[in-house]
């Protein structure tokens, strides 16, 4: 705050979103372990021992990994990208708490998938709903994305290839995540899994170390 | 802290009240979640499919939206003002614990819409809690803000337009927010639509950017 | 992290730790709101209106209150004393600890109190659970304030007369605040006022701004 | 953010890993406390008295505080090793949320001790799931110290007597855990005082301040 940037009133440096996000995904991803019971002393009695009270509880403990690891690696793509915004506006902020609110949301499919993983009726409605929460948030991003691009609000002396490698695996993600949702209504677990295989493909640096010159 | 304001011993810089801020909006806004719980595998049976036990859910989803909505809002509100103050001293921490307090309070009202919009005989008051609750934060907005100005908190550098137009938006705040809550008796559909739209207003930036020329 | 201080390894700056406190304190803070349940559609109905089903919560809600300004309080004296801390070791990190594992207790006698404050036979156990908990608070702020001191964690160019304040004031606390615990065995009520009032004290700032010559 | 370090893309520096980091902490260590259920009215009235009522909770609040004091322990040495690291990349983000998966976690070993501790014939599956937990934690703080000494993400500056003392320590650590964790086959109190023992030895300085030389 000290030293707003010059250029135009109401454009201010990014430090105070970027904590608030931060906040949001950090307390969104360590609320999900609030969703694991612990078992009951007579449900233990009741299944033979502890042990086997909480091996039933498998599906919770695969629901907080799969919760964890999604919203771990949203929180490290967010990261990826305010590298390279360096101001932010109004309505920035907005998109911003749209996108965190979508975010702040996931531990509801999440613990969905946690209750019906294991009820094979029900399974496929549960991997839609978290699909579907996931598809939105892809949408999302890119809002970020291009209003930072559009606006004006990217570092001037940002890489450019980075740049629009980003953009081009933006305007890929809807389709991408789309296709990995209605995958579910053929076979749920193999949404699943493709889940993480896009999630993964975002992690990938924007530039191979190796090929870059010095550029900054 | 490594560097203190030489001006005056008890005042000090923003920053950890600014950190402490962020933290309680971002815990109450992320809090807003657990309120949406997991229909059970029996409830699910019950209403025919987990869909439907889903769409029955629908005011659980609306108070999710409305009340991150509302929280996000003030967020961005309590960031701009943030830019404009510069130093703090005992008692402006206190009336920000106290303004926090109702902030952190807003998960409850947001709760009790969850539970009551779908009721029409409890619908009101449901409506009228939670407006009577942002009431009191455009209050304790107004406080955050004149006791900055008063006080001499601002950063000398601020532009005097945009202090200006906060303050008469601060002014008129209350007044605007009151009114809001008394349409709850008329319809309260109608006042919690007027919330959002008083809200949006606040979003507005205090100078348009075409017609200001370089100011810092 | 960037520089650390020169004098002697293991001494770090106090940022992080500050963060760390700062994010226990506001999580606390905001999880005190979880204790004030939504009356249930049916026990609205068995009260005659959600209004009166409201108005029986009035522990609930004094709790919230207590709660909440008890914790602000601290955090504001810890942020307080933190202006004259500049350095920070690995045993000042777990002193911080322990006191973080007290703060951070609050939610419990604070829920206590809602509980009972109603109940005129359990009262005073929650008001002396309440109590005893401050008390141990006041001693660790003391543990805290103390070794920071000895250690010489303090900047060297903070101000002797605010140092000798904190320490004189600090030095009084665990005694006073026995004296409000052990008054809950005449009153409850009184001993909770009480707590306010001493806390109210920490507040004043360690030296009058009019008096003071331009110290730094 | 202002200055990425110009060494190579993909580097940045560790601010915001770090406030991710000590969000994630913050808040499992302090949602232990809602772990602690209040007493029902019905169940003290049942007990006899409040006071008895809470007696009866002391499992409740010896897991608080092995938790609390287990995780705060953590926290401190993971601040000691980012003194030390001075950069990350894309894939030691994601090995620090694998680590902090395991934090967040837990909170869930910790809610089983408080249940099953008074419970002769199950305390020792808990204590086990407790110390499989906390070794798995030592593996993941090795995967994040090595992952950052081969990757080159260290302090060029940094002590080296310092590094080489945590490089032996954590390579002992997971052996070391492991020990602890069998203990519990024999006796589970002797495996709990075990890894308290053990994650002391973790908080000592990696230099004696008094033999070191100016180093930096």
């Amino acid at each position: 705050m000290p030293d707003p940037l010059p250029e135009s009133p109401g454009l201010t440096e990014t430090g105070r979103l970027e904590a608030f996000c931060d906040g949001v995904f950090a307390i969104a991803i360590t609320l999900l372990v609030l969703e694991i019971r612990v078992p009951e002393p007579e449900a233990a009695h009741h299944a033979g021992s502890l042990v086997r009270a909480l091996g039933a509880l498998w599906p919770s403990f695969l629901g907080y990994a799969i919760g964890f690891l999604t919203i771990g690696i949203m929180w490290a793509n967010h990261h990826a990208i305010f590298q390279y915004v360096r101001r932010s506006d109004r309505y920035f902020l907005m998109i911003n708490v749209v996108f965190l609110m979508l975010i702040a949301f996931l531990p509801f499919p999440t613990a969905l998938l946690a209750a019906y993983l294991a009820e094979a009726g029900e399974r496929r409605t549960a991997v839609l709903v978290y699909g579907a929460t996931v598809w939105l948030i892809a949408l999302a991003f890119n809002a970020v994305w291009w209003y930072a691009v559009r606006r004006g609000l990217l570092d001037p002396a940002a890489d450019r290839v980075a740049v629009r490698t980003i953009s081009a695996r933006y305007k890929l993600g809807p389709l991408a995540y789309a296709g990995v949702l209605l995958l579910a209504f053929v076979t749920p677990w193999a949404s699943l899994v493709g889940h993480f295989a896009l999630a993964a493909l975002y992690l990938l640096p924007e530039r191979a170390p190796a090929t870059s010159a010095r550029t900054t």
